[in-house]
Parts: structure tokens; sequence; C-alpha cells
């Protein structure tokens, strides 16, 4: 397999292709994450939930990150991270182009009310029917892409990658000392 | 669809059957994900990795967060979110035994040492190539599972859910101002 760092534009394609993504937040500091429906309009992730963990915590601490991945096989695939600010959409006069672009949007997907709607059933709060449209502000984004190498179905890996595997072997069987492994460090290894 | 929360034993069962996660971690505020292996012993979740920023952060910070799913269709799937613990199962003597069986989980998915030894390539530090294992405790888990209800197949969404679709519509197409929003909540909605 190779692995190549995806360019700006390839990490634009597959969000605009991608529905499903697992957004992660955080509150004093536990992170948290869980699969969700985002639609990506060329700027903004667009997401519908109901009130809950996740829009506390993200009203709380905006500072999100959403994966989004396509695999096809072991070893065909890519994965783009995106660091990025949560924004709620709220239910104002100001707001309702926005809300109503996130609507349309989220309309591509046949059941992108689903979840949120059957979540609901579960809790009590008379909040928790609450409709919440937000949107993700891309602040920073990478991606990798594996594809097969020209050695494809070899079932032994790589050169490099055997002897690397081989020390990695011989450290767990023989393990050495924090000593040893500073003075490893002198010579690139530690 | 109906979505039911899963028993503790069968997230357990969940986890036992995956090897393709989610990883959260966060640092002053970011929350992180990317996709790893990790193989579960009935006890933790064991993984391997070379350094990175996911390492350093989760060394920094170790309240991580690992989602796993089994997708199989759009009414059919499950979701398992673990709230845990990074520990790392450092190059130590007293470590031996631990590492070694932490390897010995992780050869059973072939490739299991490739995105590691692959993403190492890219990086310049001598440090990238240490082999790194790590396990996961777990701290609690929830889980939930979709599958299809009783009217599978049937295109519209069921009369609550529609009930509740077209009030959300309705707040797309006629936001209220905070202040309407505050009297509702009086009556248990907003």
């Amino acid at each position: 397999m190779v692995i190549h760092e995806m360019t700006l534009e390839e990490c634009h394609d597959a969000l605009a292709q991608a529905n499903f993504a697992r957004l992660a937040c955080q509150r004093d500091g536990q992170a948290y994450v869980v699969p969700v429906y985002l639609i990506y309009d060329g700027k903004y992730l667009y997401g519908f939930s109901t009130l809950g963990q996740k829009i506390e915590w993200m009203r709380a601490d905006p500072l999100v990150c959403v994966e989004i991945d396509d695999v096809k096989s072991q070893n065909r695939w890519t994965s783009v991270v995106v660091y990025g600010r949560y924004e709620e959409l709220p239910d104002t006069p100001e707001h309702k182009a926005i809300r109503l672009h996130a609507h349309a949007l989220l309309q591509k997907h046949a059941m992108w009310w689903e979840p949120a709607c059957v979540a609901v059933e579960h809790r009590d709060s008379p909040n928790s029917l609450t409709p919440i449209f937000y949107r993700i502000h891309l602040d920073r984004m990478t991606g990798h892409q594996g594809s097969p190498d020209s050695v494809e179905g070899q079932p032994a890996p790589p050169t490099n990658a055997r002897n690397w595997l081989s020390s990695v072997l011989d450290r767990v069987l023989h393990p050495t000392s924090f000593t040893h492994r500073r003075r490893d460090a002198r010579h690139g290894w530690g």
C-alpha cells in the first residue's frame, strides 16, 4: 500500500461526496466522538440534531474535529480530518435563510432527520424536541489516501517495512531499559 | 427504524468483533479524531502507532474516546462509544509480557503494522520510527443499535415523526424571536 497526502482540492472533493462523518468534541479534557450526518456546501459542513450531550459540549467548547472516510478495501481508502468550529444556527428571523439552506442541503440524505428524531424518544427534557441546525467552519484540514502499490497482492511487506517490523518484534521480545533507549536516541533510533 | 440502547454485554460483543475504530483525543480544547486499528481482549483495547500528533496529545491528555460501528445499511447498524484512558506500554522489561500480548493480539489483523509503518515515511524525526504499543482502559461505554421497524420499506416517516418533521420545517420557515421561544418553553416546547 502507498499512502499519499491529499491536496486541498482532493479533500474538498471527498467532503462533497460524503454525508456520513464522525464528529469529535470535548469537555473538561474528556474527548467524545459520535457518528453524524453532515452535508458540505463547499464552505461549511451542515448538521442537524436535537439537544443532547454533543450539542451541549459543542456549545461550551466549539473547537471540534470531523473525520470522513471512504474505505473500499484494506488498501484502497481515503480519510479526511477537518479541524473546525461549531456554530449553531438559532431559530431567529436573521438565521431564516441559512436554516432554509441547511434544511435544503440535508434533504439530500433521505433519512437525515431520523437519528435525531428517534433519539429524542429516549429523552425526558422538553427541550429534547427542539430541532437544532448547526454548521462547522473549516479551519484546517488534512487528507490521506491509501492505494495498492505496484506489488499489490504480495503477501509479505516490502523490504524496508520488513526490516522495520523485524526491529519492532525485536523490541517487543528484548525490551531495553530507559538508559539504553536514550543511548539509541543519539544514533537516531530512540 | 427502531433504535435501542445496547446492553453492556452487547457492547462488549461489538468491541470483540471490531478491529477498526475512530479514536478521539484533545489538546487545549481542540478535539481530534482519526481512524485506527484497535483490538479488544475483553478488558482493554490495544493499539500500535509511531510517534505523531495522536500519541503526543494522548500522552498529555489521556481521556480519550473510541467509537466503533458496523453499518450494514441505513437502518441496520450498531455504534458503540467508549470513554477511556490512554496508557502507553513502554519498551521496558516490566512491560515485556504485556507488549507481547498486544503484539499477539494485533497480529490478528493482517496489516496492523502498515499505517504506522507507511506514515513514518513522511516524517523527519528520528523518533518517528519508534514502535509504540498502547492500550485504552474502558471507563464507561454506551451502544446503540438501529434496526428496521415493522413497516420497513415504508417511504414516509411514521406519524409521530411526520408531525415532528412538519414542526421542524415550520420552524425553519417561520422562525420565532427569542421572546417567542421563551414563551414556548413554558409550554414545554422551546
